[in-house]
């Protein structure tokens, strides 16, 4: 039983039966943070995973499916937060899942430097333009730009809450690849795997995902790229397998 | 009418009829050599190029069916510098092809700063091992490692050879990639496109391709990843393409 409220609904999440609360005119999950829940490496039996701007908490609820670890989820935005708490309720996970309604910059006083062994972040994409041109929706907005949190703020705060040898995802745009690199450097976080996704063949790549080891010695590998469509505008069978779990 | 040496052999380049003097022993060229050459930008009818780490010359006679303007060579290897001078001239090209046999440190002080539109280097991939893992083959151990040339040097020389806005094309492991944007944005090169080499689908890249302008606005594109080989081992079409000039 869940409290819908507005215009919200519940989405199948996974083929794992994992619902999810969405609303078209607050938060619905963008296929990049599932691409990142499936990305990232999470260690399978235990651990300890914090997700930072966590939106309606799709990311926890994903990676519920890929451990049976700890994982904690931050969302400044409180429209987001109770979402997401809500979605982790209907799922019964709250034993595992554990939601913050706080600011990512304090959560490295506030829970402590080092205790985790992953971090994740699917982080606002856009620099914030000017005031004219800002979605008026304040929620889309908050969500999509560097307004509450700059790509620096994410990466130094994942930085401080991974422990050494740990692991930092990142989901962002290709075309901030070499900020990303430089300010993940900067702090102290060695990017290990990349991986390019593709709307379809032939086209320029539109979401880069990066992984970091705190502390790693450099060695990068860049993984197969992933198309989301193929030919004929439907989801390549890879995301589909992703989205669904459908072999 | 073409003097070949010991085991020196005369090849077909390209469907353009050209032809290079290669040596199993000595120095044969790469398909990264020939994907820098049909990756980076160059002017159609007119402008200055310059190849660094040239070898036996395969990237100015393969850009020379793809501009009328000058190129330039430089290799500092006597014995692949002398191959390339050859090829130049069985191939009647010496008017607007010219090889250089000294350091590619010593060119911007010799030949000019801020002259060049376009710089395309393939330079030595390997970091310099200890003697006992260094190939014993002199030639192939300097086209190989960085005995006479780093990384650095050779992005130093590059941004010192073009003009503002000009634009810097190298090829290299993406294993560097980090070390590269790095290099390149200390000698205010800006990325601007990326192209990534997979030997088939499913395998991680191995080879990078990367394009810079001198003092350009920072704006990465990622384009669409080619395949070397399809599923039988054989040359994908696009690949036949490019080194047979195949539809």
């Amino acid at each position: 039983m869940v409290m819908l409220k507005d215009d919200e609904r519940l989405d199948n999440l996974l083929a794992e039966n994992l619902r999810i609360i969405q609303s078209p005119s607050v938060f619905a999950f963008s296929l990049d943070a599932v691409l990142l829940a499936r990305f990232v490496y999470v260690p399978i039996q235990k651990g300890n995973i914090i997700d930072l701007c966590s939106g309606n908490g799709v990311i926890p609820l994903f990676l519920s499916a890929r451990t049976k670890g700890n994982i904690i989820g931050v969302e400044i935005q409180e429209r987001l937060y109770d979402m997401a708490v809500r979605s982790i309720e209907y799922n019964h996970l709250q034993e595992r899942l554990q939601m913050i309604h706080g600011d990512i910059k304090e959560m490295p006083k506030q829970l402590g430097y080092g205790k985790y062994d992953v971090v994740t972040c699917n982080p606002p994409y856009f620099i914030t333009p000017s005031k004219e041109e800002i979605n008026p929706n304040e929620h889309l907005a908050i969500a999509r730009h560097e307004i509450l949190c700059t790509l620096e703020d994410a990466v130094r705060a994942s930085s401080q809450l991974v422990r050494q040898g740990g692991k930092v995802a990142f989901v962002h745009r290709p075309g901030r690849l070499l900020d990303i690199i430089t300010v993940m450097r900067q702090y102290r976080l060695e990017p290990k795997r990349i991986q390019l996704v593709y709307p379809k063949q032939g086209k320029e790549a539109n979401t880069l995902l990066i992984e970091a080891i705190k502390d790693g010695s450099p060695d990068l590998k860049i993984l197969p790229p992933l198309f989301v469509y193929n030919e004929e505008g439907e989801y390549t069978a890879e995301i589909r397998k992703i989205l669904y779990g459908e072999e």
